[in-house]
């Protein structure tokens, strides 16, 4: 896989040499390359930005160095249909960045990274490129970045690690949260190591008991319980069906009961909003 | 504010030397202190990990190296009460980050970051300073990373460029996508910036009118239509009580009406899902 990055802080694209990411790139898995946007402006102060049309605080990134620099690294290599490029473009205003997204990520051969500063960029870019190439725009949460850089290691990451070869034991994707199969929807549960007693505190009893079954009811119901205090949003829009009889009882005891649609939500007067 | 950030990739926090964290440092507003995990171990391949108890796949990262490592990080200045540090941990099982949370954390003196690797630290370090600290087990997003690092940058750049003095400019804030005030669960419309015409793409021609009442209308008229192309849940869970007339129109030109309890949905067979 190729990714391109042109931005006007490359240093922030370090960590694109360190660990999972760093490791591709040493075994020839991915092809990284960063662009300082700024070595396509022709003036004296390089200049990137300016004011807004219409008014309002911020400056607005111009047409012209995104549009010189795209236009140089898509030349070198751009081909249509499957093996076309897709432009990521991280911004709070995109749609969310999720794990479904990352595996769509992940089966294209090549990406190109425009993370902007200030507000953002002109739109006109962004619309000239949606007519050669499928453009994604992404936010990868719901909080305010200085600029797009930091979500740029973020996208890399999660797609890095999908691709063939790239994670050594391709059976730990199967546990991840979020990731589909028995616990889709449910966040992992708390994970232990040895010594068996540390501080006074001892592991818990049922994961020295060698009995597979009780250890993996164990970690379901620690993953209910976990998924119901942090994220009561993803019961609620989980499959009634995909509950046993063993996870209704633990939702009971959590004090969440079926709706009439079926679907799981928190009991009023028992559980605390 | 003071942050200490204890991991195993020290050159992944590079970033934090760049832009807007790295000049917040330059300019003393910001103590960021990067602790190497490895120097808390002693045996001489350095681990931190080891196999978790009751099988399955990945690894966990050991108690005594995060015990050792974060009294000595604590010891150096450890205050009670309000100027208590607060321990931050990034994992996917965590409540969800958010800018509400980024502006709680903002207020808080000193932010300890514990990224970890594999399938996650010990529980039991968690547990052990919970007794001492706050706590904030946070997700950036529902996506599966490598490791911790990553949301590590988010997190911090999110914090650090609402302590006074860092952004420049206060009044962007208040445009910020997921602020509060007017503009509150929406995204922000489309940027323009000089020149008027580009590619034979020209600037929307409201902005060149002069018009402040009009510009703001067009500009949240377009806030409207990209939160509900790519945020339908932001404009579901609004108070409908924060659409004027003319939101009201827009929402009803995009297929959106409201429904019995008066907030606005998407009309079946007029939105595409």
């Amino acid at each position: 896989m190729r990714l391109d990055v042109v931005t006007i802080f490359p240093e922030y694209l370090e960590p694109l040499n360190v660990s999972l990411v760093g490791k591709a790139r040493a075994r020839g898995q991915l092809d990284v390359r960063v662009h300082d946007l700024r070595e396509w402006t022709h003036d004296r102060h390089n200049t990137v930005d300016d004011t807004p049309y219409g008014g309002g605080p911020g400056m607005v990134m111009k047409t012209e160095p995104w549009g010189e620099c795209l236009d140089d690294v898509l030349a070198d290599g751009y081909e249509g249909g499957a093996q076309a490029p897709a432009l990521v473009v991280p911004t709070p205003s995109g749609r969310p960045f999720t794990q479904e997204l990352a595996v769509e990520l992940s089966q294209r051969p090549w990406l190109v990274f425009t993370p902007a500063r200030y507000e953002g960029i002109d739109r006109r870019v962004i619309d000239e490129y949606a007519t050669r190439m499928p453009v994604y725009e992404v936010s990868i949460g719901d909080y305010v970045l200085a600029g797009g850089e930091a979500a740029v290691l973020v996208v890399t990451e999660a797609v890095a690690r999908l691709l063939p070869g790239v994670l050594g034991n391709a059976a730990s994707h199967q546990d991840d949260s979020f990731a589909p199969g028995a616990m889709a929807n449910l966040l992992e549960g708390p994970v232990y190591t040895k010594p068996p007693a540390w501080r006074g505190r001892e592991i818990p009893e049922v994961l020295l008991s060698g009995h597979h079954g009780k250890i993996a009811r164990w970690r379901r119901d620690e993953a209910l319980r976990r998924t119901v205090r942090n994220r009561p949003d993803l019961v609620e829009r989980t499959d009634p069906k995909a509950f046993d009889k063993k996870d209704r009882e633990m939702l009971s005891i959590l004090g969440w009961r079926p709706g009439p649609d079926g679907r799981f939500g928190p009991t009023p007067g028992v559980v605390e909003e």
